[in-house]
């Protein structure tokens, strides 16, 4: 997918609008890891953990920060290095073009409308009454249920399901095997049986949201499920029935968001968070790994710990927890010092119980 | 899928069994959330923490429990809203009958048993000796492996899988994505390698089970993985193989079950729990969210924590630990003070160590 | 599947390299478990744990170790009877061998190569350039990608994803619904909107590595996210990008391995335990159940707990946090009977403060 001839550091220099130091003329003719990359490739140092790598590194040029010093070789230097790397990711890897028109082995439903300029790949199902944007790509055996409108420029991966009635906005792309708009988990008890309560809304996704592989997001029971703008899902999600999840949110792989739960714009919620439902995010809250949310989060606020409480308590609670068999041995000690003391002062000893000899449920 | 033409309250009242305040001819167009809802929609209240949105709502009428006082408007009253409002919403929008047939894109093995009151959709593929029962509904990019039984009325979603010799109930729905029979985890390390063990069980789903999407359950190593009558299941979960689930339990998002453990009937186990293999849980236990069973749990116990305990020494000891940093200052303070006393006394002071000087995990 | 004549035990013993007491021409037609064993199947007793079910069994034979003792009836003694378990199965339970070639409703790209002992199932999609290695069996409605290669005996089951480039090595199993070759989670917020880093790099995966079911395995930023030889991965695992295990490890349900995370051989990490990003897991370290790793492990060491610490260590917080509500009333009680003695000896008694009483915050 690289062009052979590649690009001259003084082009890529221009290109970037990095700062180059060496020779303009030197040609690379792709990008490849400090470990891998080779005198014809060029790589980078962003995250200063490598730095010893990118010492070692046989590249024929690095893309660093402008600050980044010491390191010999050509350097193409940029003030904001990470937007320069996805510039030069993308100049050395363009995003492949998909010829339009449908694959003649697709199903589409004769109702269906499609944009001339879609690509609609093989053995992919599109049901009756959907709509499929300019510049959408649809890949092999995607599931595009009834009534689904997906917007300019969205992207399916291979094998996605969409279910009726849900709709997507534009450059959305939704990753391999996700599944948005399955039934929500809603049942009543009647006494004898679980009985489901209809699940009629629907999923809307708005614009440039990215979705990861086998994530679920599901319908709403009534009214909508709903991820707003420029939201990023990763792999294996969770979202319950009537979620609404604010614009520019992050949200890392496994974690489950349950029913009607509203996270804010820019919530961060790190690999592995639950959240109970109902729940209320505030804008800017982050979630660390593995955090257990089971009320409501303020704007701005960090949470940590199952169940989460602000990050600096859950900290100090973690640091103290360590020293905990030895605090039980201390405060053991110190009973029995008091009592040597209560004796020699004749008092009768304090009644204190050591742990498992007595109900510590009470 | 509303009819355009709607219900009176009236009739409402008579279908739903409830009383009604307001006028009996008004009529409504469909059901929608209490914010969204117009003078033509019903509403409904039943869980008081929306009463503000009710009392603000412009529905044109609300479904409410017997008890509910002080609400405006037209009220349909009822003595059990949660099934009213199922009932409601399958007037407003009935499940789609789909036609009967085999879609011509579809791919049948030729015997394979399909009712002919059956549907089977574009590009499903039927394994050889698969039986299909009456009125089953399989959605396209299914795959129904050989020798599988799918019971009568049973729903499986877009490109559901059910691996070779799984058994369905009646009434079973399977949500997309899910996998059902794929091999267990099951392994013997020689020395060099990891063995795998064959698995040539087989899964049985019993009727009325309803399972999520993209979630998994395992085959059995032989003999059968089984999950009984009733019993819902939520997306993303894992069920390992061996395992059995009772009647009428509840198994919601992103748990993971272990190989060969028993759950007894009406179990609920909320997100993210964890199971370790060979356990029995009893009827009716409890596990609340992200608990991380360890070991077997009686008949009708709530569990938490991880690793689980009774739920109520878990919240004890949660609410200590939010005191454990202050703990620690209080104990040293005490020390302190002991040494003071014992200085007075002419007693050598303990030696007591600081968290931190010394190992503390003797 | 099963030969209907099925073996006398002579014939097991032989086989097997088990020492058999019991009549050799005795014969059994199947392996059931020890509940639902007939007297013409045999079972199986290894995990001491079903003795009871053992003594109880009506199976016609036993396969168990050289040193079980008191059970009746016919019996097979191996001095390794989880490896004799795995013969006796394969023996009675044969691998299908899938008919080559391709099937006619498959779509396979023009230049794909596609060896003629390979299998490809029912309307699964072979994408440009693939490569198909002897004896692959791909099951209906796979998706290969452009570029993939699938080493010799691979099987990639119903509805598996192999993203473009993605390579397999010889004897990978891929269970059903798994993706390998998603784009990485990777984004730069660049004050207004999070802008994704181009995933431009592959996945490896070695020979005789197996991958669960709806298992997510994301492709490298650059270079490659690599699976080695003999490694085991279970259903709902996700693996981010640029990540690399090592030969032989166990990877249960539902763990989450964060980007560029490097684990060793022979690592185990136990159901839902979920790594933060850039970590080094050494060689044959373990991982308890739902462990949350948030540093580098060295070589060898047992890890458990959120956050995860030395197993012991972990083990003994939590038999002290089981004491902690009482540890708090101890350590008031311990202060109010500092107090009674510093005003005894004319102290001003210390300035402790009861919980909850102040900012314990701070």
């Amino acid at each position: 997918m690289t062009p052979a001839a590649g690009f001259t550091l003084g082009e890529l220099a221009a290109t970037l609008g990095a700062k180059l130091e060496g020779d303009p003329g030197r040609r690379v003719t792709g990008v490849a890891p400090l470990e891998a990359a080779g005198p014809e490739q060029i790589s980078f140092l962003i995250d200063a953990r490598y730095r010893p790598a990118a010492e070692t590194s046989k590249a024929g040029a690095l893309l660093v920060a402008e600050s980044m010093s010491g390191l010999p070789g050509p350097l193409l230097r940029s003030s904001s290095p990470q937007q320069a790397l996805i510039a030069l990711l993308t100049l050395f890897h363009p995003a492949a073009a998909p010829s339009p028109g449908v694959d003649p082995s697709a199903i589409v439903a004769r109702d269906a409308r499609i944009d001339p300029t879609a690509s609609v790949g093989a053995l992919a199902v599109i049901g009756a009454g959907a709509v499929i944007g300019p510049h959408v790509c649809i890949d092999p055996l995607v599931y595009v249920g009834p009534g689904v409108e997906v917007g300019e420029a969205s992207i399916l991966h291979a094998r996605v399901v969409l279910c009726e009635g849900v709709r997507l906005g534009r450059r959305v792309t939704v990753q391999a095997g996700a599944v948005i708009g399955g039934d929500g988990f809603g049942y009543v008890f009647d006494g004898g049986a679980h009985r489901k309560i209809p699940q009629v809304g629907v999923v809307v996704i708005e614009d440039d949201v990215d979705i990861g592989a086998n994530t679920t997001i599901d319908r709403a029971m009534l009214g909508r499920t709903i991820i707003r703008r420029g939201t990023k899902i990763d792999n294996l999600v969770q979202v319950g029935h009537n979620v609404e999840i604010g614009e520019h949110s992050i949200i890392v792989a496994q974690v489950g968001i349950s029913g009607s739960c509203r996270l804010g714009r820019g919530v961060v919620a790190a690999g592995q968070v639950g959240f109970a439902d109902h729940l209320t995010i505030g804008d800017g809250a982050v979630l660390g790994a593995k955090a257990g949310v089971a009320e409501d989060v303020p704007a701005g606020e960090r949470r940590l710990g199952i169940p989460a409480l602000p990050i600096l308590q859950t900290k100090r609670i973690l640091a103290a927890q360590k020293h905990l068999p030895e605090m039980s041995r201390r405060l053991r000690a110190a009973e029995r010092r008091l009592a040597e003391l209560e004796t020699r002062l004749g008092i009768t000893p304090g009644e204190s119980r050591e742990p498992g000899s007595a109900d510590d449920r009470g």
